[in-house]
């Protein structure tokens, strides 16, 4: 019986996505860790700004439920944007860590700047939103669009992954950085083999969470429940909601 | 036939609150504006911390799908987190505006600094988070909780409102504060009176998001189609959530 | 007999830009709203730098104390630095808005970032002290001067206004902004047509200003005279200023 | 023949305080420096708000073309919300050095965090708007107002100079500062005496100024005529504010 | 033979503190990895200012070198400054993590705002700074200091212990902070007591420095020397320095 | 005998530099002002990062007590990075003042905006953190590096000097910048000649930092010893650092 058990939550549909983050997680992850790779079975099947968001971080606290209920020891938000991440640590008892936070606070650990490189140029503003809330702004050097949508990164072609190669080696060139944050889950397969060729930190967030919760764990670190994270107050939740209800 | 139609959409399910919201908009809509005030089918009864408001991001579209269907030229988002503010701006096609910041933005025109007034201590972390993601968080001399939940103002006792009231003149003579922001959209009622007894600008969001949505329609203001507020991209919506299809 | 009167303050003593202004102030006035569109009777003709907004500021502070003696409900000071707001609130009774300030806010509700078209480059540093002083700065992606002067676009040659024009396109291509603000209460003729043309929001600030002071009326909130914006320190003014004298 | 001429540009009218102001100025001049203490022939006779600062410009810009006629190699604004600050660098063509910029640097240089105490309440804002502009927000532990308007400190009771001296012993024990910024001209002849008695920086923004203007003299540093500190654009000032004309 | 080994350097030359910071770091270490607990062999016994940092700086760098010669696979600055920890970046092949950023990034996972309890107040301005540096100022809800000197939590009494809980104790009551940050290496011993006590996350930088080593190390990411913390420029050192040579 | 004793510490073992340095003093320097020009007998030749500067900060500091044991009355560090400054600050009686921080208050005082142009891009990086921690990065409008070593100021090409002013003329036509601030203090000898020709403040941070402690000492100002900044901590430094030793 393994350890530790950490969900991993796509907060899109997309299965395919839902395995090459599951895959990126596992390939990371201790000996004595164990891996639940889910997305909601209700909601869109990619997440390209803040309506898809919104609907998506209903499907990320349904998870956090079932996750709970299971008894795991600690959840991922394996979306760029870490949509439901607040209402997330609300709701759960262990630790919630989502891959942008993830991959920026270890980008700040192996360079003084770090440049972002992701899908569409509408998810720009919610990558910057999130600089400014998790306090990393002035870290970034700048931020990328290939201007592909997410799902381009699983349509087998090999474009996307190519357009993202091109805009990481521009950016080194260019940007004054020292590492690459990729700003999708859907690229986590893509960080280990550019960290190799780029001879940088490339760094992905669905293995960087991964770690960051394991470590939490270790530590016997949990959301803390004293103030504004605690439980949510106890309320009747009503129509498609009361499955989300968490007594 | 009125020239302005604006949904006040309050983004929890308490009939109650959404009778004082939709009133406290109407006393102050414009001879030719007409105030349709609306509450989602399905959520939360009350909104205090984010896993609430996530509930209730989802209801907000549900509405702005709504309105936008009947055809109204712009909405208030009537619960002072502004919750799925981005979001509705990118499915609406009219401007959108939250309580929270209408009250935070009028409240920079007529003083210095402002205080806030608002409900339980748990929902002070998404004012502060708020005030810094619209810029006012300089602007802001102090924040303060009356420590009852929500719906304490809609059980006819009073004791919410005497709280609220004391909280402001004690504000007044210690936080070198010119005016106050009142937290809750369940406050929308006392703002004119304590304005008159306080003989300061005691502000409350409905209202002044109400004239901003008149203010907006008659300068032909709308939502930025351009960029990342376009209207959100065409996808399959899965399950309890193909009903926001915005197509 | 009016409900509402406006006074709106050009702070030059151009009466062809303080009729430019005056006219963009009533297209968009409420039905129950008077504009009174003035300017000081001694000044500059021009206001391109901080020397200028010295002496304008002067100039307000007379009007604001004749138009508080002809009883009018607010104030606008029409030009994009905002000359003389602070000091011009302390003298008035009612609310005072400026043109930048009023532009600004209504950028950011219709779009996550805009940029500034404005005249001289002299005068950028205007407007990037009003941004960091409103709590703006991360709001605005790009600013840009057609390098003209102000009375340019009074000249009837239609020069300025195709700079402008050219201007907003280009930043639209590059800047990353959703919204157009209007530098320069002399563009504020320009803002609807340029609306339409370019299908985003191109915000004037004269007419916002209008709007925001209709609004604040209509609210009932005046400029707080608890604590730092309180009617002047009664003390004999002398020379030229006596007649500043509030009392 | 001195070698420097510095003009002290007191922008209030009282005498007696230009006295004091250029008493302070010539305590710290070098040998080789002559301080022209003078003030604005028209104006208020002490600045405590914005209205006031208004009006002090304009006396403080006549001064600065007087300086210039006369050929002084600086200025210095001895007022501390440094009225009329970078319009008078656009007219002058030595440096101009305001007394509240002076003080705030030379605090950050003998101290991690310092304090500031002022006369009135009510000009804490400009204190604090100054903090903002400067960059040294981060710097001020605590601004304290003695409630006393500035003519106390000239009323010859030496109820001011107590209330300072006591708000200065205060600042010290509780703020966690490592010296002490005075906040009016007015307060110029305590700084040494405070510094001898409390052990501790406390800083006078006059001498300080004195000693900037004197030392960007030496450097052969004036104010940069590129970009948009140049002098005024050239154009028609109407009024009395004809003999502000700087050509 | 272990998989992973870290080299924890304590910045100061106190033997009992060494030991209580290695067995904080074999305490969370994971099954494969090995920690090597140091100290330099000259120096200063506990560092309290900027001054004994500047010389810690030096001894951090000797154990650097000594750790890259023995291959260690990364490194963590067990002092609560994380005193040369850009120095040690740049000469360090494998990642280097001060223990004040440590316990600060995870501090940011698990609550919204965090409190600092510290040794002596002197120490509170490099806590600040640190802060400010690594974007987490607005998440630090208060500094404590015990007012008792470092090696106090070495002398067996109990009394530095004692009063670092009764602070914890008093933060959790007063500051609004969700989670507790011990500010010095010598209370790595206390962290899992406390959050057990508590019962809200007490976080003690050497453990969560530790972890993000682990992380950092499992993920393949070391310090980038793609730009600004590239190995030194090789340059001949001189006198007690030569031996720091990287080459 | 004359009046004041600066001492003016090169941080680098460079005799050249030291020299370029002390004559670039002196050429400010008041009639009464003696300058003591010095650095360290060992350490590095040139300091071009983080490493280098945490070996540099030993020198400064042992620089520093020798000058406290002469009896200077204050302290200049001339490298751009201002390594050891608070250190230095905690070991000193008198004023100490960094050549970074002096420039950009200089210039802060004669442009809204100025540029920094330096030698080896790595370097950029510790001019950005300066500019954060002194609150001027508002104030920078960009950093240009030289790309060529500090020493290559020393070799009698006058290949460096020229790319410092052809990089000078191109920061003043693009950063809409109004002065220039040398970055290094191996080009002190540049800025009178630069200014004289571009018709610009160009500032070497050298004469500035000598004038600002020549200001202090006139003014009585010394490095506060009331908290942060007080003297350190009695204790035993070991080994090399013996010398250092304070008491």
């Amino acid at each position: 019986m393994p350890a530790v058990r950490i969900q991993v939550i796509n907060p899109n549909t997309s299965l395919a996505m839902t395995e090459t983050i599951g895959a990126a997680a596992r390939a990371v992850a201790a000996p004595g860790t164990e891996i639940l790779a889910v997305c909601p079975s209700a909601g869109v099947p990619s997440i390209e700004g803040h309506f898809d968001e919104a609907i998506a971080a209903v499907g990320v606290l349904e998870q956090i439920k079932a996750g709970r209920q299971q008894g795991v020891d600690g959840h991922v938000i394996a979306c760029f944007g870490d949509p439901g991440l607040l209402a997330a640590r609300e709701l759960a008892q262990g630790p919630v860590v989502g891959i942008a936070e993830a991959a920026m606070h270890m980008a700040t650990l192996v360079a003084t700047r770090f440049s972002i490189v992701t899908t569409l140029p509408r998810t720009l503003i919610i990558a910057r939103h999130l600089l400014h809330q998790y306090g990393f702004h002035d870290r970034c050097a700048a931020l990328h669009a290939i201007d592909l949508p997410v799902l381009a990164l699983e349509d087998g072609s090999g474009l996307a992954q190519e357009k993202v190669r091109a805009r990481c080696i521009q950016a080194l060139k260019e940007d004054g950085c020292g590492a690459i944050v990729l700003g999708c889950g859907g690229m986590a397969d893509l960080a280990q083999e550019l960290t190799r060729e780029l001879r940088v930190p490339v760094i992905d967030g669905v293995s960087a969470a991964v770690k960051m919760v394991e470590s939490l764990v270790a530590l016997g670190l949990s959301t803390s429940k004293h103030g504004d994270l605690a439980f949510p107050e106890a309320k009747a939740l009503s129509g498609q909601f009361q499955a989300l209800n968490p007594f």
